[in-house]
């Protein structure tokens, strides 16, 4: 646990089949107008949107609504929901829906009382939030981002390609989150894997950085173990409850800043699949799955003890006759070959991108510098390139 | 994951060299009148008074002193720290020290504005707080206990031979907690290694519980094996940072209300820990290593798979060719053998009790029902006598 740190995390979370119920001891904490967020209305379809309404209405709110999230969301969409916002008065905003409409529904909080140009300042600039911020619950339908309990937001800008995170403060999270993992039965397989993957990139961007050896690596290890075990089940049986609870609440755990404590924490993974992202708008976790395995391969020479301990630690690697690249090697192998199990998509290719579109993808990749390499342009061209 | 439930944890972390400048931002949040609660005066020895007086004097505090708490704190130290609280209209509870300073201050804190006999109320019916309470915050110096997160209280009644445990809610946890893994170098070994044990006993009170498969059990897996690792290196070197730091950060995830989600928990060997310590006055956690080996071995037949689980995923034990219940036995003397190797006392003759004193410990101890055994007395009283 080396450096000093501090955590907090205020974000109350109700988890579980009953769930919902917690709504009722958050909502008269807040004031009479709610602006509900949401995304392509697939909660109307499943009636959460209906359950949801209806205690607002028990709860005597004004409902003002902000629909059409889209999966990846725009700079454009988030200058509409600040005018939504501002007209609304609203005195909290209730996303309903998976990460990108969580991220979203906290762009807004921050940017509603912000004279600037909130996509300049916060997503360019990165500056801290000075302004009011109108406090945001969740609804959580979708699993894999951790939005639900941190200050994580990311937003895409198609005139300038890309696609940027923000992290903010504790002051942006959430105040309240509702866990219910029956509400993410009805996510098509595709959507459900690709939340899986997204969990694993988030906990490994955070193991695989760092020589020292602290106890957010053996927390991470258990939470890998635990997820790869449950998505087994999950991809065999979407309605296991038990399966789907442990996946839901591993996602919140591994992004809600605990295992990043004493850790440098690499994210170019997530930088490489996110200028994917914003060059083919595929699915976020689907594009981080196209492009690991040539990374890892790439920098696991340069973090190779960690690589090792990760074979045998969370693969179940037997290191005895092996030397320590053997080891390494096979654990990525092991990755390998369980990604294609579960139905990840395993190339960029089948993503929608090309090899023309590989210099316009590289030039829009942000470096980053926590992980075992820092890269430079021509080593991300050549990770594209095998992942095409 | 089965089963609903809430988490919330407040408690801001200042973690670190440097942690203790975090009171600088803490202090300006609270009025003019801070009492300043610690035990036998070690921290006037080791500089940390000297250091945490001059940083309330230069925010401007008036400090009030309650000194003398004693490593398992009375009911009448209680009655005592209620009228210093009352008469210097203290603002905040600034305990320095370690669990049992921190316990104490909580108790003060809920009990000054109630108008009952606190002890009555909060440790004999188990009420919740519905007075006003007055803010803790904690600068750490001895790990273990986890109350630096969490709303756990254990108070002594020496006239009813009683050491009682109450659980408040997040509204009775410390604001914020300083962790400076320095700030318990000082310590005695013996106290070190009780520490240790405490935290170990604590994850396991959760972890032997349940047969589902879930996350905590999991996390809890890798937060056993960090401490394993990291208590192997602070005892032969007390002052190796990044163990102690490590163990400082274990000590407050193991008991902050998070590995216990989903999980029914035992706490039967704190029962029985408890009780021997109202009777000798012993160092908490070697009452709870002096009776651990013949509880685990009582109950293990009750909740076999756990057991071997724990063996392998925890002590590296191979099943290879093994029964399930020789896997398990191998677990269990492997951990007998490493809590002989860091020093721990591993029977209650040594903390004092004697045979002649068994009805009475029996008698005082409380029973449990989360474990895999529900134990009636006379299955306490055989485990007290092994434990001779």
């Amino acid at each position: 646990m080396l450096g000093n740190f501090t955590y907090c995390n205020p974000t109350k979370l109700y988890f579980g089949k009953d769930a919902l119920d917690g709504l009722n001891e958050e909502l008269p904490k807040y004031g009479k107008n709610v602006l509900l967020v949401y995304g392509g209305g697939s909660i109307k379809k499943n009636g959460i949107y209906d359950k949801v309404v209806a205690i607002l209405k028990a709860n005597d709110k004004n409902v003002y609504e902000d629909a059409g999230v889209m999966p990846n969301p725009t700079s454009d969409k988030l200058k509409e929901g600040i005018e939504r916002a501002k007209s609304a008065k609203a005195d909290l905003i209730l996303a309903v829906g998976g990460g990108s409409v969580c991220d979203y529904a906290k762009a807004v909080s921050v940017s509603v009382n912000c004279n600037d140009d909130a996509w300049d300042k916060y997503f360019i600039r990165f500056e801290d939030v000075t302004c009011d911020i109108i406090p945001v619950g969740c609804v959580l339908t979708m699993v894999g981002t951790g939005s639900e309990m941190n200050g994580g937001s990311v937003i895409t800008n198609h005139a300038q390609k890309l696609k940027i995170g923000h992290v903010f403060g504790e002051n942006v999270f959430p105040k309240f989150s509702i866990l219910n993992p029956e509400f993410t039965y009805t996510l098509p397989k595709y959507q459900m894997v690709s939340g899986i993957y997204d969990i694993m990139s988030h906990i490994l961007e955070q193991y695989f950085s760092g020589e020292d050896d602290n106890t957010s690596d053996y927390i991470m290890e258990g939470l890998l173990r635990s997820l790869i075990h449950s998505a087994n089940i999950a991809v065999k049986n979407p309605t296991d409850y038990e399966a789907r609870s442990n996946i839901m609440w591993i996602a919140t755990w591994a992004l809600n800043t605990l295992v990043a404590k004493g850790k440098t924490t690499d994210w170019e993974v997530h930088m490489l699949g996110q200028a994917v992202g914003a060059h083919t708008d595929a699915t976020h976790g689907m594009t981080l799955a196209a492009v690991s395995m040539p990374y890892y391969r790439y920098i696991m020479p340069y973090g190779i003890k960690k690589f090792a301990r990760y074979a045998v630690n969370v693969w179940g690697v037997n290191p005895d006759g092996k030397t320590e690249q053997q080891t390494a090697e096979q654990g990525l192998a092991a990755m390998e070959s369980w990604m294609k199990s579960i139905g990840l998509v395993m190339n960029i290719t089948e993503l929608g991108a090309t090899e023309d579109m590989l210099d316009g993808i590289t030039e829009s990749t942000l470096i980053m510098d926590g992980g075992y390499k820092v890269l430079d342009k021509s080593e991300i061209r050549a990770i594209y390139k095998k992942s095409l």
